[in-house]
């Protein structure tokens, strides 16, 4: 199966499974449910879901089980997107071409939304296969040490002069902590060893970062209507990014360090992590 | 032990958990968890911990799992209070006699600390000898289908007129669900077989309408002093509650009922049921 393909195939078995473990938009509270399934249904790239399987495809793990890994890390992802673009937050009115949740169904609504995605992340994970330790793993990646303690970090830094130190570690949360749980989480599910969680965790640090400097990238270089989101955001709310730090020039050639560096962390699998090389690139050369 | 005594013991169990499981308030980002610990730390009456541990000690848990069990379902609480005083939804400014968590740290920053709590919920449960099976009970109780729903449930029918049934059903959810799963949790910490667990949904049941219903009645006659909460706010804010739709004669009636029926459901137990017997005559007689 080709690259192309296989990324296809993935994405269209993540939809399927958000589209059976969200409750439907008939059941009551009818109005929470539908705004859980407007945020989580029909868009995204599903980045982590393709990280989970491409990980957890080089160790044999069941492709059932897999799906429902990958949605759970899927769904804290899009629990995170719907705070994260909140009043009190970022403010946004666009993401993934279509009016942010709270601009759909209210504030109350897509607080509780999101609020309810994150249960659900867990829940699936728990229900269906996923082990204490693996919870726990998620956990940790969501949490205050991990993608909420990034997104804490980034609200203290509007208007602030960074560090490029400062910026990585602020990354290694906001984005990293889940694409590197993402990567694990797949591994684990199919029983990965010690040395191979290592290694993967290794690739994983790179190929979140390698996301992160490509987001600031496309974020100052392409438009509203490619991005499916406010284009140009960084900048308008004075945001420190690998752009407005390096200039574009010195972020591409970082990104192009990075990717480099994640892939050298994988010639060691050989062959198995082959489509964590192609999404690597796909990360790079994305266009939104 | 007295139950005054037992109580108190309990309580400061569980701030001495909550203390030790949250991250420091130097950790960074430091903003965030000093945050959590506002909202987490130094007050509440622990009714869920209490509940928690009195069904655990029937069945001879380990104390000291039973402790990281209820300052999980205690996170999974704290969270929605810091969400539910929000300016989108509650608006309150005044919580355990003190500013909420919003008006203190802003909302940006109570948002984050709200989903760091309840992700910290469940990295608790799963990392602390809970099984998966109590990791999707804690789930249900908290998900859309359970807590978040019930306060969907209780956006949509302000200013409008419920049935007692339909304001029980919002009750269910949006308190109940959460004080049956402590039980239960409880429960399980000590093996508790199937009977037992379904006997004690029953009690919880009963417990957790008892305990809504004994609210609405302090929110119409107590003052915000010694609720340390807004008092009046439902019926400025046009909610339905039980006193509303009956009176508070009845709504009182209502109260004794069902702590008669929760008592009864507890009578096959014996002996061993004791702190849930008194706990239920507390949820009656408090003052808060």
């Amino acid at each position: 199966m080709d690259f192309p393909t296989w990324m296809s195939a993935v994405q269209a078995r993540t939809e399927a499974v958000l589209e059976r473990v969200l409750p439907a938009a008939t059941t009551a509270p009818t109005r929470l449910h539908e705004a859980m399934r407007y945020a989580a249904l029909g868009g995204g790239k599903r980045v982590r879901p393709l990280l989970c399987h491409a990980a957890g495809e080089m160790f044999g793990a069941d492709p059932i089980q897999l799906d429902l890994v990958a949605c759970a890390v899927e769904l804290v992802h899009v629990y995170s997107l719907v705070h994260d673009d909140l009043p009190c937050m970022d403010d946004d009115v666009l993401r993934r071409g279509r009016p942010t949740c709270h601009v759909e169904f209210g504030e109350a609504t897509a607080l509780l939304a999101g609020d309810a995605m994150q249960t659900l992340a867990f829940q699936t994970l728990a229900e269906h296969g996923g082990t204490t330790q693996m919870v726990t793993l998620l956990a940790h990646a969501a949490g205050s040490r991990g993608m909420a303690g990034g997104q804490a970090i980034d609200l203290a830094a509007v208007g602030k002069t960074l560090s490029v130190q400062e910026l990585e570690f602020m990354h290694i949360h906001k984005t990293g902590a889940l694409i590197r749980a993402a990567v694990l989480l797949g591994a684990h599910t199919g029983h990965a060893d010690k040395d191979a969680v290592v290694r993967l965790g290794h690739f994983a640090g790179r190929a979140g970062l390698l996301f992160q400097v490509v987001d600031d990238v496309l974020d100052a270089e392409a438009n509203t209507v490619t991005l499916g989101k406010t284009a140009g955001k960084d900048a308008a709310q004075n945001k420190p990014t690998y752009v407005s730090l390096l200039g574009a020039t010195k972020a591409k050639q970082m990104a192009a360090d990075l990717r480099a560096e994640a892939k050298a962390a994988l010639a060691t699998f050989g062959d198995p992590a082959r489509r964590l090389l192609e999404l690597t690139d796909y990360i790079v050369e994305r266009k939104y």
